[in-house]
């Protein structure tokens, strides 16, 4: 029972965050009047001691140390006698390890932030480098029309940012801090709660004691943004999977990121992009059992609320080792234009030649079907599409002209869709320099 | 596998928000050249009477029906000739469901938001009136420390003010226009896309056409705000079966909120609660069906995101039906303060006791097990804890003194936790005034 | 709150089930000498005009109807008078709907396991048919080794298998009669209840009759066996999508499961196989919701349960429906053995070179390097693999001798795996046969 | 990168069932001819020492052990020299790995079976020393009707049931043996796979070789059928912890699974009741997990299904955990008769009162509202329901008479329902009975 009820074992990150708060915690209990200036520099010492004790490794942990406040404030207590025993004053487990994970959480959020960041620099820079490169978009998986490589990879970016986006706003609901809610009636001692929040760096208190234990609402809104983001690396690393077959061709996945075999030097298993499809699994399970287990629990703490940690824990690793990996795989993989090339069919322009019409003042709806008599010809003269001519065109609809010559490019085709979001190569630059600003306004 | 691939069933209520679309559209097609004035004009006539149908319920739809969009189009012109085939021109079914979805999502996020503002209202307004009932607070559902019956009712506010705050933060990735991406590729028309937004009022046009048209971030965010909002309210649900009870008997629910049976007119089942609990199970449901839907998908549109709807569409209208059922469960309850004040024991006040003791300079780890050996002789000795003497309080701590009479009210326990967020009367109070502030600012 | 109570909407489809339970009920009321035998007749006649009023449409629904068994029981005493008032005796709505649901889920379920059956004769026959064709086995998408088209059918077709085992074994726990445990205590008029249940071909009596009318188990169980099912065919749909895609070129679906465009009548969209690949979303949704409807609810009855319905209800249908989809899709693909051939690359005996290697007496971990060099010197020399000669191979191992040139053969690799459950064709025969007799036996 | 793709970690506790495969794998390949009998000889030998270095904790893991099988097969190597580079001949890590984890889950499986068996031994035998003690039942929370305390004891030992049900029938999925189907393809060396099962104490072989190293539903159901049988604990926690609540007061939870504050020594936190309740959410995460990973992969093994055993190894922990303690709390509490007493109304015989005037003949929907009106007569004029007189009963109906008197007994409410799966003694005696054969039948 002992062993089902124990925190203490994925607790233990949260030692350093569980001192900064006491640390606070002290001084306001000091300004408040409770304990005097000596207890208060008294404790500050212990606890410096208590933290290098963790840093250097040397902290014992002992079998009844539940949880990560319990072996913190017994050692801080062997440490400098009677003062450790006033710092709990006015506090309780409840209101402790919601500030703790809280601070925990802020720090690891940022972070991630930065790794995001740093992956949409890296697509950008590709993107730049590389616009010129054009394969074919698909839709269904069946090519549809001719796009920039840039556009592609841009087309994930974009995903990236509004992950970044989503973490930034719920960084506004992280930095509440619970701290002086006591186990869940509020403070009885005159604390200043205003202040430790600022000593702290919470943007705000907490509005009611008994929510402010039993609100695990930024854990779920975490694991959320996590599931969703690692959600868009699975998708991004399908992409590659396929594009890095055989028979796909477009792109080399460098070895860094793949698993060969000494039977089959020539193979490369793409375990990394394989990975990334499979972990938004495992952080949409973990958003499970948290709304699960806030599910119908009733107010206020229920020792229910501690299945909130394994699963944050585990999300802010993974979350974290997903973005870096996709970054690595990102920055190191090679495009191979050739195949891209080969891939784009003519009749990837049958848009294109619709839209030709458009412009000669064809309705829409009319010429979908007049393009669409075009590849039919084509293919049952088993014909290139540009290869039909201009008489053959002509008996189909008398629109066609000499002109309609220039619909056949991939160029000419990608260049055309110049509004904003296109595949033009303006529109392209134009995407790459608006997420350019806002990581310069962001970070 | 007509019905299996056909959505019209559910796409039907999108028929306003997709008309709405098209006005706009043809407006900006009309501004680029693309259409004449006349056309535009013509259009804008005929989409008049295609909305106009709808309302009155006259619109028929076909077997070929299989979107939103076939039938508004082919009624189009039907009703008005040849416009109608230009109407479409540069715009794909991708697209323009996107762009749907989002108009329909706006209102209905806006609508949830008002609907939960309503229901904080009900909760202030009824906090302030009774905000002189006290009731034992439970951590463990075993009795803590006594709290105002406000401060339970603010503790659930507290968590819907979050929901509020989530979803005015959703709305500004709901509120991005994907029009103008075409199919995948981007508009080749020269649209305005910007202005085009301004029209329907979208503060952002999409970055990338691909990511546009397959972007269903903000449907999964919608999703999981709403199972936390319907968790918090399993919560609140939870609560009332418990405190209806006839062993707890702290409320009575009206019984527009409760069934009876002609058998047992007195019984009266919290069915309304029992729903609100068990919905965030659907809810949750629903986001687990939209990540994994996505997950591993390739870019861009694939059939699979074609999943989306249902869910929303049920999380929609179950998130209103849920906050509205809260509401009128919470403003027509009756609280019972005898039996809520027979349940507060005199144990309860233990942490005052001790609190007490640390007044006294004791440090603050004695006092609780001081504290714990008096609520033992009290129990040993069989007496309640306030019927100890102070000779024999002595006996157990030398700081104990006739003062501690202050002790022995529920009252004086509550009034005082008067830090931000407490139990005493100003502070609940507080809390009201900063929850109708913000609800000023916001409205 | 009376629409948000009620379950009329999808409770409809239990109506048959229903009156077939009251017809049962009714003769045991009479053996267990509650009514009398005159009674029971007029009861069973009524219950014959309810069942033809809902059969031809013209049964009329009222707004006080809430679930399936008020207009049952309503409509049957309008018709029949006193007597239908007396139907209900023992029994509780709890214990008739836990009986009606297993009644449908009952059939259903066969209806399930007969529809997968015949996917599974549509698998083995086309297996059979073209067990001559080769095509490139893969891990991590990636080529590894020649297999035969027959073998990739089966390998989905086993899976099959598996969730026919795994309804049938379900069919078990469905069929247990909860009949005659009231409300939540049980029978009081001397019904048998052993009589009863072999009347309505239920397997047993529930145990408990607390633990009868809230157990929704089988309901759980259904829902996971259905989203298990659709993610084998979601694996089965991924296949084929990237198999018919312009690059690999292995099969044509039939345009009855894809569709194409106006535009571009070449393409062809996967749309059943993209749905397939979406719909185990969708049903662990469902599944989500049912497990997290049922967590911590309170013995016995809860109106949460209610959440039961909807997503059985729908998940029975989509699970139904993907079965069809997939089996037409499997009965009318074509596929396309040139591409197929032209995918399997000399590098794909690399490991039939190192079984070669094994016979001759060297050590498996060993073989494995050399095989290694050998595919890395063709790759180093642009050569394919079967062109390097036996002294080019000797002087990588002396143990190449001429007979290697027996490796260099697709059809050669595939015979060599001979064992149960291998590529030969013996052994895909053999799994042929072992499905068929399976099925034989079990149908 | 190497971290993220390492499972060596959690592989750790495979190490038993991995030698226990190769030695059973090395003997078939000398049966076949593959191997000479002192190279297995030496194998053997060689395996007993690796498996003596785990059990005595002196095995050294390197850092370039992935997984479990390279360590295990590099000591042998290290140990015994080359007739270690032959142990893995025709065997790849697909079909090794997959054949650990069903060795390692058929042990795991078998000893959760026993736990839950005890855990129903402990009900049964607590259910019959305490047949007589009567409690309330409820629906909705609400009092229904009078049961026996062991009745609702057996309510949950009647799901606990099905539980082991389901683990017997999944324990034939699961004892497949996959090993002999390669890396996909099969066995090329004449491999006798059905000889070597049975070795392995397996009951069949798989019948595909490419679905055999890709198969994880075993896994799933595992985590079904634990999800499941967790769910069903949240259930029985939920009512110990209403039950000991101060206001219920029905039982008192032993000290061992309850957690106590040295300031509220009175205080019982029901720990142990919340994390039961609380466990589903963990394992329903998990099983989420495994269908999303599965989700949409191609054909054959990819890398996602490395997800399968975190998820797997911790349900298997958390699963016997959890039986393991709510067999504790279930054998070691101590239950209030004086209290269950005091919450049993008279108004909880009103369906008894109902069954009285069935039994004069009056038409069951009838008696309903008679009965109503009774309960209201009492309720009206402040009085308990068995205080009306006969007189007063005639007016409302003709068919009450003295013998009314004896509806006026919770023990005869009880007593009259008898009929199999009822409250009556001999109805519960028979649950007792029946379950206690099963378990002696199948033990």
């Amino acid at each position: 029972m002992e062993k089902f009820n124990a925190s203490i074992e994925y607790d233990k990150r949260l030692w350093s965050v569980d001192i900064e708060g006491s640390r606070a915690y002290s001084s306001a209990l000091w300004k408040a009047g409770i304990i005097t200036e000596d207890e208060k520099c008294i404790i500050h010492t212990g606890l410096d001691l208590v933290h290098k004790e963790w840093e250097s490794g040397s902290f014992e942990l002992r079998p009844a140390d539940e949880d990560i406040h319990t072996p913190n404030e017994r050692r801080l207590s062997e440490v400098i006698g009677a003062p450790g025993q006033k710092l709990h004053t006015g506090r309780s487990r409840n209101d402790q390890v919601a500030t703790d994970v809280r601070l925990y959480l802020r720090k690891e959020t940022d972070s991630l932030i930065t790794h995001i960041k740093t992956m949409i620099q890296v697509a950008i820079d590709r993107a730049e480098k590389e616009v010129d490169i054009l394969m074919p978009g698909y839709t269904h998986l069946q090519p549809a029309q001719p796009i920039r490589w840039s556009h592609w990879i841009l087309s994930h970016a974009a995903s990236w940012q509004r992950d970044v986006e989503r973490l930034e706003s719920l960084q506004s609901r992280i930095n509440v801090m619970p701290l002086g809610s006591g186990a869940l009636a509020g403070h009885p001692f005159g604390l200043d709660r205003k202040s430790l929040a600022k000593d702290l760096g919470f943007d705000r208190v907490s509005l009611n004691s008994m929510d402010a234990v039993s609100d695990r609402d930024f854990v779920a809104e975490y694991l959320f943004c996590s599931s969703l983001l690692t959600t868009h690396l699975s998708r991004f690393a399908e992409d590659l999977i396929i594009y890095s077959t055989k028979e796909f061709g477009f792109i080399k996945m460098s070895d860094a990121y793949t698993t060969g075999s000494s039977l089959m030097p020539q193979k490369k298993n793409p375990d990394a992009c394989e990975l990334l499809r499979g972990k938004p699994a495992r952080l949409t399970g973990h958003l499970v059992t948290m709304l699960m287990a806030l599910k119908g629990t009733p107010m206020t703490y229920n020792k229910d609320l501690q299945e909130d940690k394994e699963p944050l824990f585990d999300a802010v690793g993974t979350a974290s080792d997903c973005v870096q990996i996709a970054t690595g795989v990102l920055s190191t993989l090679e495009p191979n234009m050739e195949n891209m090339k080969k891939s784009l069919a003519p009749e990837m322009l049958a848009t294109d030649l619709a839209d030709y019409l458009v412009r000669k003042g064809v309705p829409f709806r009319e010429t979908h079907h007049i393009a669409g008599q075009c590849v039919q010809l084509a293919e049952d003269t088993d014909r290139l599409l540009w290869h039909l001519t201009v008489t053959e065109l002509k008996e189909i609809h008398e629109a066609f002209d000499e002109d309609v010559d220039g619909v056949w490019s991939m160029e000419a085709s990608v260049e055309t869709r110049n509004a904003a979001g296109g595949t033009a190569k303006s529109a392209v630059l134009h995407q790459i320099s608006e997420l350019r600003e806002w990581l310069e306004a962001s970070s």
